[in-house]
């Protein structure tokens, strides 16, 4: 029998920024009993997900359900819409966008980068991945090509690896002021259904998204939201496309099924998820945001009190999904991380690519509450003692203080 | 379909003594499919279940396993060993103490209370639930019945309702001291496998416990543990007894078996809960005891930086279950539980019968860790300062300190 | 970790008459987090099965429910109605009216038997046993018992050793006819939610129940509902009584509470089988009803098809909850079901007392659906074939002839 | 909350060929927490699972573990080892191989179909949809293809359309012997873990599998096994690949890792399906074939008796996983399988494609036992007639004599 026997006692504190934490809820609903895809109870459930998870993206066109992990989102949002050689341009916010780059480029596409172009203090080897999308930058590029070659522009809306979230409206004006056909495509992976996102409004054409973040889900499933435009475009493009094919997919969504066997359980999850997350009791849409935005700002009164800087540099895009806590120098996040862990079992996020062993990374996402979060700001606090790390001050302190002064949210 | 809809998001810390949170693990092992409770799987189990609470229990005679709650076991040890009208003495250390006092006089007992000589500043009307039991006025009470008119001794190990676990091996060395031959009857129903108890070592009679405390499970079984005196004395007493009888049930557990529909299920919990338990890799037993002394140790170390007292006046009796903590006069301790609830989504245990409104319960037994505490005791500093409580100083600064001063226990 | 590895693959049929297999939905009920017991939510919680468990019983008066198991709401009836040495008139219709009857023994009461006065070929010895209650011959008594000794009549709704169901309301006017006051106390522990039920209707005072058969749930909770008359007799009543004490749980369970820690995640499971129960869309109690109704015509058909006999001999009370099929002499009713059970994954229920051997029987209670009998009678037709046992001809034909030929009761 | 409200009582029985229905105890395994996926214990779960799928395919090579479904794996494979406008010969042996023929089309490869050649009585226009692969068409085609522009045989292992498993190891037999260099794909999404399946010991080069069937998981995850030689191809392939792509995989693998987020649950439950599958006590594998034998023999035995014909038309390939049921003339399968769902609450697979309407499948897979069947068989037997179907005789008797004719194998 499978056991998970690494901690003697207690409930282990998964505080990476993804997978988040799954409610009991959604693990009593994910043991109902597979069924008959073809059937008419699965019909029903189809319709079921696919109306409530149009909710949770803001849309009224399709949202496309992967039996998939968040990755093979990306590719599909490629492969639905290019054509080989395609030109699109991105944005380096952190080391999730540049995967999806290096994904652009092996499927065949020109995937062009943009960054931040200013200087930073403290990491300036990564600058660009301690701020949001400089939305300017992708107008004047798109005003710079007159041929419109660049077939999409791409870029992350909440950069889990950095903590920053950008603002999507303003690249969608970027794109009209340049008057630029492209295509918007957002990976809104770990932001949606904590940060505020609404697909239709903001005129965004693919938006990718995953199961395990705001969700609440395991990992497994994962979505493309497809505007008309996009549907448009992908009649003609050209990258090979089977199994992520939106046109018979969608298609069949039409009465609740899917073109090849849909991944029934975790379906269950995620009608459940829409339920806990849509429910007007608890605030709606609107009471997540709230209470995510309320939790980012507990963390970051900590990080400040610690006298340690936030990885995010910019304030206005502040994640309140995750927040980047920067080591001072001679410091290893990874060696906090490890006793945070084995003395206090408690997980928090690694330090990626660029910024690997400079940072760790706090998740405050998904199902939390504001004693989870004093659990983990004690057991970062802990370790960073235990590291070496001298404090200014008790980050606990500061967040108790943050989280007693002001009410909480509606229904939070 | 049940739900449980009180809270937004999150995970709730049910931080009272007892029931305490029921591991996932346990949850699990429940939810295997209800047998044949005659069929040979069943008997399998059974032998298995009645092995690992002996061990538990550390004894090598009997224990009865009821399908009922704790204050059921209370009636069986009392039912199965006593006559109309015998006299039992018994030794007020709080509200279960009484209340099991109570229940002997409903039974038709005469029940003889003794209690703490001594005064209490804080607390002149309930000294007695200050404090452990004393072992010399038991001693002292036997010595004086010089008819042996008195059938048995009570006492509560761990006295959920203050948070003072009595020395049993002193009112064992007491009764023989007097040589008294009165049973030995000893209440652990919320000291079992937290605060270390040995049936056999210590000379009990009979010692009664349940499921909800330190063996995690929900409540719905408890147990007589029953030492061959105990056993002789079943035969004689005259106090009518059928579904308490422990006569059948002894008989029939040879085989794995019980005369009635035992609780499938929750033998199940019990089986993995044995396993938990005993488990080497985290120090079996010892290291269960070993990790909730260190808890109690920072729940007080918090305590005392508040300024607030711990209501168990006696050091030598702190338990390692739960830890009482006194309210400034004029504060109404329920008060304060209400906001922890409402705010941040903790359960503290109420105060009980003389001190209601006067203290409030901290629960640290079963399944729980560090974090967990610093959680709790979070929402405790919150709740506090919320209630207009002036302290000392930060507890949970305090806890922090003691949490990481000293390596975790083996495997805690 | 635990796991019940008797059986390699596919799911167990386990088909006798209690414990009943436990729906999924309602394990998953039971995975809800224990919560204080104290607390708002509980209350809420408490209040919701207090209501739907009146329903069930069809009374306006209280249930009564306990963390115990069947065998103790035997006791608890006669412990919180009677007095030492009290004269209860009880009916023998087979093994538990026989174990209810050395219960009430134990206890001090005088207990004394009706049985059936006719012959019985088959089974002179135990003739009672193949019949419901003779209302006339309690009558008889009644008139007969001038000084109103008899304190209680005490009956066996529906009998789970023989798979007879007495008529409670020919009990009732016998009662009345004699215009006796006893106490009408009715165990209706397997036939509560299968058979029609009525508690107030037919004037019961004491209804006896359980979880683990027509409720679906696991062994562990158990039920008194009381009338207005029985609750005053309870106030004099002798018998010695604390746990079962009918007072203290009636006063607290006006908020939602009781006065010791009641099971909680049993409730949980209790919640969900009152709605699955009282659901209009599958026709509510009286869809179960029909359901269990059918079944047990459908397994009737099979056991007169292979030719052998039903032991109930009465098709006035023939069961809705379970058959008893007599062997033909010389056939070891045990040595079948252990083909049964070993060959082909299914219990049977054993023949009790004194119709060891010679009889099996088939549970058609709770959770049951006409392929799931027809998969239980193709495994007794099979193991009784290898048995040895002649058969007339195919049971399964004459149940497959019987649950076709008719249309499923509204919503079964 | 989520409810799956479409039958009122007792357990659905789910006979299609996939999803076979998942046992509880997978579910429990897949209620463990998420946890950090770059966490030490997650790469014990990785090794753990990728050493027990190889034992499952009889390999010593790579598995590819996707979290994605089995159509992705198909994908998968061929985008792995081919470039566009490849030559790939594939086999039509019923929908599902046409379906991949499709999708190889749709992928942008040169798909060539060959088909059995002989007539067929009963279904003229599907005779290749009755049998299974033809090695010596195979072994022609490949001599003929002198200039081995054909780059790759695909074939289906187990039709679940049909009911046919063709001969693996001829079609290797058959490449060799045209001394071909074709790579050797095999679906065996519905064959593994059910019908003998030898990866290496075959020859095979790509296998491709699923988790919904056999492996009785939910769906969500599929496989590739690989070949050194495929391993080998794809170094040079250049059909564009990323989420898909073999290499980072097998890399991070070595740690039991994965380069994106795997779907932690659904490995849980296939590390408990290893241990089922692979467990001593129960056979091993080879005890799981021999069940999936037997079941497939009753079964048949079954239809035989109700003088209808098997799908299949070559007893030699007669698949363990299912049985194909042709309907007579003038009969629609489909209304058929709607009497059975809506009566008797039981699943059969539809006709697919060519087929649709004049066939429906029973599944005989995953976890499953005679008594399963046998209530199967009896709804089949049931709708049939109230469909007004003439039988010939009863396939539930042929059935239980098939079944209680000869010994059940070693632990099944």
């Amino acid at each position: 029998m499978l056991t998970l026997d690494f901690h003697p006692t207690g409930r282990h504190f998964l505080q990476i920024p993804g997978p988040s934490p799954v409610p009991d809820r959604i693990l009593r609903a994910m043991s109902l009993p597979t069924i008959d895809h073809r059937g008419p109870e699965f019909g029903a459930l189809g319709l079921r997900v696919l109306k409530g998870i149009k909710q949770v993206f803001q849309t009224q066109h399709p949202v496309v359900i992967y039996p998939a992990s968040g990755t093979g989102a990306w590719e599909a949002a490629l492969a639905n819409t290019m054509s080989p050689g395609d030109h699109v341009l991105m944005y380096e916010t952190g080391h999730f966008a540049s995967l999806w780059k290096k994904m652009a480029t092996r499927l065949g596409l020109e995937a062009e980068f943009l960054a931040y172009r200013g200087g930073d203090d403290r990491m300036p080897e990564a600058a660009s991945w301690r701020r949001g999308v400089q939305a300017d930058l992708i107008e004047e590029r798109l005003r710079a090509d007159r041929q419109h070659s660049i077939k999409a522009v791409c870029v992350v809306h909440n950069e889990t690896s950095t903590g920053a979230t950008s603002d999507i409206l303003a690249v969608r004006r970027a794109i009209d002021a340049a008057k630029h056909p492209a295509l918007l495509m957002v990976d809104s992976i770990s932001g949606l259904a904590c940060a505020d996102y609404r697909h239709d409004e903001w005129g965004v054409d693919v938006t990718i998204s995953g199961s395990q973040k705001g969700l609440m889900l395991p990992p497994g499933i994962s979505f493309n939201a497809v505007s008309p435009k996009a549907l448009e475009a992908s009649r003609s493009a050209k990258l090979p496309k089977a199994f992520w094919a939106w046109d018979e997919i969608v298609e069949m969504n039409q009465g609740g099924y899917w073109p090849y066997t849909p991944n029934t359980n975790l379906l269950y999850g995620l009608a459940e998820a829409c339920d806990m997350l849509l429910a007007a009791e608890h605030g709606g849409l609107a009471g997540a945001f709230a209470r995510h935005g309320r939790w980012g700002e507990g963390v970051r009164a900590a990080v400040r009190a610690w006298g340690l800087d936030i990885q995010c540099a910019d304030p206005a895009v502040y994640s309140p999904v995750l927040t980047g806590v920067m080591m001072p120098d001679g410091v290893d996040a990874d060696a906090v991380r490890k006793i945070v862990y084995e003395r206090f079992d408690c997980s928090l996020g690694t330090g990626l690519g660029k910024v690997k062993g400079r940072m760790f990374r706090i998740g405050h996402l998904g199902d939390c509450n504001d004693l989870t979060l004093m659990a983990a700001l004690a057991g970062c606090e802990m370790g960073l003692k235990l590291a070496g790390v001298k404090l200014a001050g008790s980050g606990v302190q500061a967040a108790m203080e943050f989280f007693a002064s002001q009410p909480a949210p509606k229904a939070a």
